[in-house]
């Protein structure tokens, strides 16, 4: 039996056996500041988890998909878009991130933002918002304010 | 949309809108002082993710099953068996339960031990062990001891 147990570094958020990777592979998706660890992918679970972590004044990609996200917030704050609202978050939050609806986590100026995200294994492309879509979205001055320049 | 954010009072770990539930419905599955939260069960999700928490000296049920679970302490500190190991376990260190493998999760005699679990959605009903399966796993002395009387 592979060693059941992975050990944590608690206070850095880093696993025995878990590689810190970057974020993004793609080319064209803008984030700032976001490392990726995989917790969980096992054959055996349907499901993926993994740890993201967004640096102060960091972000992840403003984007949106099929597939759905059950984020929990493990350290840090900051703020995210779901849909059409943006929400404070902070430890132990729980996000929703449903079907096809835009979304974007960004951690505060002064706090990085820590996040659990549980995904299917199996899953679809992400799709970055056109010029149309972020005038839409920028409609709301919450919005605009929170996606920035 | 349904308001995508759940907000955690992150020091008792609760959270809105997630009933605290009695750990087992079955008869004769012994346990002891252990609460079950459904933080995610989504049916765009194949899984679902739960948080226990087991009170100071408590303990889940021994058992074994076809499904895997996939674990992350969240806080506290105890033991686990997994198969033929007992482990010591604290904040954020990973277990993997494989297929069909004896498993207990066991509050230190003075913490709690609340652990974030991933399952698939779809899985089988554990299988409690009998007077033979406790005779072997009692062979060895570090399981004696932790299975307890």
């Amino acid at each position: 039996m592979t060693h059941p147990v992975r050990r944590a570094d608690a206070r850095a958020m880093r696993w025995e056996g878990v590689d810190v990777r970057a974020y993004k592979q793609d080319d064209g998706a803008p984030f700032r500041d976001v490392t990726r660890q995989v917790l969980f992918d096992d054959p055996d679970l349907a499901c993926q988890l993994r740890y993201f972590e967004v640096a102060p004044g960091g972000h992840t990609t403003l984007e949106r998909h099929a597939h759905v996200h059950a984020v929990m917030i493990a350290r840090g704050r900051g703020e995210c878009l779901v849909g059409d609202r943006v929400y404070a978050i902070g430890e132990h939050d729980l996000v929703t991130v449903p079907p096809r609806t835009w979304h974007q986590f960004r951690a505060a100026p002064d706090a990085p933002l820590g996040f659990l995200c549980m995904v299917n294994g199996e899953r679809d492309r992400p799709e970055l918002p056109g010029a149309d879509d972020l005038a839409t979205l920028k409609r709301d001055p919450a919005i605009a304010r929170f996606i920035g320049s």
